[in-house]
C-alpha cells in the first residue's frame, strides 16, 4: 500500500497587511507574485512549475491557512481520504477552484493534530530558471520543505512512514529518556526533508524552507534585509548545519512567520538510504560551527488552521523536553 | 513491471599509467583513494557512501572496462536478466566480489550495443560529506550521470523507458528530418539524468558526469590543472549548457578519457514532469552563452568492452547527423 | 616632478540607441543612471562616489568621447598641461561643467595620440556598496581600467611611465624582435591597472573595465544577456587570464564598443614591486586555461574622438606584430 | 614631511606549542610553512612576496613578539627612529637578520605604548598566486591589517595621522560624552586598514587580519574548524561588517591569539576620500544584520612584547566606555 506524494507543494500563510508581506517576499527575497486577489497574494519561485507554492492571506495574525503536498496519482485522493477517516481523523474534501487553479483536494489532520494538504492538479506554468534577467533577492528556487512542531514526534512519525510511505533521512534522539524520538526529517522527494516532526508545543509550523541554489544567496539576503532596516527579520544563522549539511538562515516576516533559506543539503537515491542519528544535545546538529540557537526559535512557531472549522488549532505541551539542555 | 535501478554507480575506466591517472584524479580532482590492488585503483567522492565510484584499470588504451548502475531490491537481479535474454539481448552474470567488494551482477547490452552492468550489494563506507578538512581539487561530490554515443537513439530509448522504466527529462530533435530524435537524458534517480544517449558513431560511451557542489569548484579544477601544465586536459568549457541549465566543464584524462564537472542541474520529484524538447540547430542548447562546442568533442569518445569477450565493441555510422550544423 | 593622477575615472562611448544602450548597461550589466540629458545618459557602479563613471553619448557610431582621469590636486592641471605642452603634444582646455558636473579639465594627447582627460573635480553623490537592495545584474562596483591599442607601445610607456609618474605591474614582450615591448599593464591606484597599452591598429580604445565582486558577477552578467537573446554580446570568456590573474569576460555592447568585466586581481602596496614579465606566445599570458581569443578581440577596438576637433583620430599600423602567433 | 610606510607587513605570534599551532594556521587555515627554527615558525600566505607574514614563536603564554610595518625607501628607517625619539617615545633598533631573513629595523611605541616595527628589506619569495594546486583551507591570499585596542584613541590617532602620514577610512565616536573618538581605521596601502585603534585596556593587539578572496573561503574555514573538533575556535561571525562592509570571522588559535579572516571591502584610491563616521552605538556598525558581538570579543585581547624590555607591556584601562551600550 503506497500513495503518490511527490512533494510539499505549497503553504498559506495568514499575513496582516498584505503590501507589508509583499514587499517582504517579492521586493526583498524575489519570490514572483503571479496572481492577486482582494485579500490573496499568490507567489512562486524559479524553478517552480506549479503556478504559486506561497499564498498570503489577508487576517488578523500570523500563521498558516493550510501546507499541502502533490500526488502524481489523482486516483490516491479518494484512497488517502478513506486511510485518515478508517483511522478517526477528520477530513475535508475541497472542490475544484476553492484554493486558486486547483484540482479536488483533501485536507486531513495526523495524530498529533497537524493538518496537511492534498492535491493532484494545479495550474501549470512556465519556470524561470533561464530567465536570468527576472532573477531578484535571494534567488530562490523552489519551496523544499514543511517542518512542524507536534507534541509527540513518534505518533507523527509512524503515521507518515508507517502510513503514508515516507521515509526518514537524518533523525534526532533524546539523552533522558534515552532514545526518544525528538525530530524527525521524512521525506518523498529525494532529499533531506519535505515534512518535518520536531517536538515543541503543537501542533504548529515552524518554519517553511525554501531552497536557494548557493551560500551567496542566503548572504544575499541577509544583505539585502538589512539594508532596507529589517536586520531584526535575521533570526537565526547564517550557519551550517550538522543535521542536513545544509547551509541556511531563518527569517522571520513582517508577522512573525518563519523562513528558511536553505542550500547544500544532498540527494537521497537509494530508498535503502541508511538514516542519520543525532542526538539532540549534540551541539554540532543545531549549528555544525557551535552557535546556539536563539530561544525564539524553540518558542515561537506558526499557528495553524483546521481545516474543519478554519479555527486556530489548540496546541498541547509536549511529552518530550522541547530543546537542546544547552539552549538557555 | 519495473525494476528499483536506483542511479548510475561506477564506472572503470581503462588508463595506460596507474600512476599517473592517480594523480590526476586524486591529487589534482580531487577524488579519495579508498583502495588498491596491483592494476586497479578504486576512488570516491565526498558525498558517496558505496565503497567506490571510478576504478582506474592498467590496460593498453582508454577506454571503459564497464559501468554499473545500482538495483535497491536484488530480486530484480535475475528479472532484469530474463527481461534482456527474452529481447535476444547478450548478458553475462558475475559472481560475488568478481568486481572488487560487491556482490552479484549482471552485465547486459542494450539494443544499441550499450553494455551496463547491474547489482544491488557493495560495500558501504562512511561518507565525507562533513569531512570539511579532507576536501581537495574539485571537491567532488558524486557520481552523476553517464553520456553514451549510439547509433540509433531511438531504440536505446525505448529499451530504456520503455523497457527498464527510465523517465526523460530533456530531449534533443533533428530538423531536417523534422523531429527524429537526437538525444534524449534518462533518469531514475530525482535529476536531470542517469543516463543518456547522444547520436554518434557508437556505442561509446561519451563521458561520465560528476556532481559538484558549487560554479566556483568548476573553476577552481581548470585553474588546478593549469597550474600544474595540464590546461589542454580542459577540452570543452567552462559554461552553461541551456539542455540542463548546468555549469559544467568537460576534462579529458592523461588517456583522453572524458569527465564533465557539473552542477546547477534541477530536481525533478514529480514523474508526471513535461521533458523539455529542443531542437539540435539551437545554439542555446549545447552552450547557452553560445560558445560552440570544438569538433574532438564530438568526434572523440570511450570505447566499451564487451561483458562477454572483454574485448573492445565494434562501433557502427550514426543513422542520424552527428552533430549540431553550427559545429564544423 | 611627480602628478597627483589616481586613477581611471570615467569614460564616454559612443551609441547610436540611447535607449538599446541603456537597456544594455541599465537594465541588464546593472549600472545606475545618475542624470539623463537629451542625448546623453550618465551611468554609475554601486562603489563609485564620482556622479558617474560611464556617459553613453547619442553619435553616429560607436568609439570613445572621452576618456578621463582624475587628479587629487588641482594645481596638478595646468602643470600636467604644461608638460604636454613642453613636448609638442596637443591639449585642450575644458571650462567647469563643460563636462556635465565636473571642473575645469585638460584633453591632451599623448606620443601615440592617445587621447586621456585630467579633471580634479566632479561632483560627488553618495556610494550604493551596501544598498543591496538595489544591486542589479552584474553588480558592478567600479571602473577599474581603460585598455588601448597603440601603433607603439614603447613611446606611449616611456610618456605614462617616465613623465607622469606610473608604476607598471605586468608586461609582455615579443620573441621575434626578442624582448621588445609588446603590451604594458600601468597602474597609479594600487592595483594592476589604470591604463594598459596593447600593440595594435591605433590609438584605440581596445576596452574598459569594470570591476566586480566575485566570479559569480560575471556568470551571471553571462547568464542575463543570453537570456534576453543577447548572447552575441559575449565576445571573449569567461575565463582567467594569466596575466593580472584576473577571472573576466569580454562583452561588446549594441554598438560593438567592448567592455571587461573583471575581478581577482590583486593589490600592490609597494612601489617597488618588481613587474611580471610574459612572453606575447606563452598561451597562458591570455587565458590561463588555454582558451584561445577570437580573431575579433584583436582586430576590434574602438575608435578615439580627437580632443582638438571631435573628429575620430586616424589610425595608424603598429610597428610590431598585432597578436600572438597561435591566434589565426 | 613624510615616510615611505607601505603597509602591514606580519607578526610574531606567541604560542605555546608550535605543532598545535602549525596544525591550526598550516594544516586547517592552509598558511605555507616558508622556513622552520628550534622555537619559531614562519608561514606565508598565497599572494605574498615577503618570505614571511606570520611567524610563530614558542612562549610561556599567548601573545605578540612584534608587529611589522614595511618601508619602501630605507633612508625613512633613521628618519623614522629620529621622530620617534625627538617626541620622548622608546625605540630600539635591530641588527640585520635579527629577525629572520630581514634587513635593519627598528621598534618603537607610540604614545599609547603601542609597538611597532619598521623595516625595509626582507628576503623575497615568488608567491603562490598562480599556484593553484598549493591552495589550502581558508585560502589566505595575504596580511591585510593590525588591530589594536588603546586606552586612549585620539592620542595614537594623532601621531599615525598627523605624524606618520596615516589616512582614515572609517572612524567611530561615542554618543556620551558625544563625538569623542571611539575608534579609527587606519591605512597606507589602498585599503581599510593597515592600523586601527579601538578603545579598551591596552595596549593590546586585538586581532590580526588575513585577507581571503571570496565569502565561500571565510565558510570553508568554519566548516574545516568544525570538521576537526575547533568550533570552539569560532569566536564571532561569519557575518559581514557595516564598517568596512567586510564578510569576516574571527577565530581564536589554540592560545586564544584572534586572527581574522576577512574579505569584501573596497579600495580607496583618493587621498581625499571623505572618511566614514559612525556612532558606537548604531549596531550595524559592527554587525549589519544585527548579530551582537560576544563580550570576549571586547574583553579579550593579545599582550605585547615591549621592544626594549621583551616583557609583557602593562596595560591600562580606557579613558572612554570600551563597548557599545547594547553589548552585555
Amino acid at each position: 500500500m503506497s500513495y503518490s506524494i511527490t512533494r510539499s507543494a505549497h503553504v498559506e500563510l495568514r499575513v496582516t497587511d498584505l503590501d507589508r508581506s509583499r514587499e517582504f517576499y517579492v521586493q526583498h527575497l524575489g519570490l514572483i507574485e503571479m496572481h492577486r486577489e482582494r485579500d490573496r497574494l499568490y507567489l512562486g519561485a524559479l524553478q517552480e512549475r506549479d503556478l504559486y507554492s506561497l499564498v498570503l492571506r489577508k487576517a488578523e495574525s500570523g500563521g498558516v491557512g493550510h501546507m499541502a503536498m502533490r500526488l502524481s496519482n489523482p486516483d490516491d485522493l479518494p484512497r488517502l481520504a478513506d486511510l485518515y477517516e478508517a483511522n478517526g481523523l477528520p477530513i475535508r474534501w475541497l472542490e475544484p477552484d476553492e484554493d486558486y487553479a486547483q484540482g479536488r483536494a483533501v485536507r486531513a489532520q495526523d495524530p498529533n493534530g497537524l493538518p496537511v494538504e492534498f492535491f493532484h492538479r494545479i495550474e501549470q506554468r512556465e519556470w524561470k530558471l533561464q530567465k536570468f534577467d527576472e532573477y531578484r533577492g535571494a534567488h530562490i528556487m523552489n519551496l523544499d520543505h514543511l517542518n512542524s512542531q507536534v507534541p509527540e514526534v513518534q505518533a507523527s512519525y509512524d503515521w507518515w512512514m508507517g502510513k503514508l510511505g515516507f521515509s526518514c533521512s537524518e533523525f534526532t534522539v533524546t539523552d533522558d529518556p534515552p532514545d526518544r524520538l525528538w525530530a524527525a526529517w521524512l521525506h518523498r522527494k529525494q532529499n533531506i526533508h519535505d515534512l518535518s516532526l520536531m517536538t515543541g508545543i503543537g501542533p504548529r509550523l515552524h518554519h517553511v524552507g525554501y531552497w536557494v541554489a548557493d551560500t551567496s544567496s542566503v548572504l544575499r539576503a541577509c544583505d539585502i534585509l538589512a539594508a532596507v532596516g529589517l536586520r531584526d527579520s535575521i533570526e537565526r544563522g547564517p550557519g551550517r548545519h550538522g543535521l542536513s549539511n545544509a547551509f541556511f538562515v531563518y527569517l522571520r516576516d513582517p508577522d512573525g512567520n518563519r523562513v528558511e533559506l536553505y542550500t547544500g543539503d544532498y540527494m537521497i537515491p537509494d530508498p535503502d538510504f541508511k538514516p542519520i542519528r543525532w542526538s539532540i544535545n549534540d551541539p554540532r546538529r543545531q549549528t555544525f560551527w557551535g552557535h546556539i540557537a536563539p530561544r525564539s526559535w524553540f518558542d515561537e512557531a506558526m499557528r495553524l488552521e483546521s481545516p474543519l472549522t478554519g479555527e486556530l488549532i489548540e496546541t498541547r505541551q509536549p511529552v518530550l523536553q522541547d530543546r537542546p539542555e544547552f539552549v538557555i
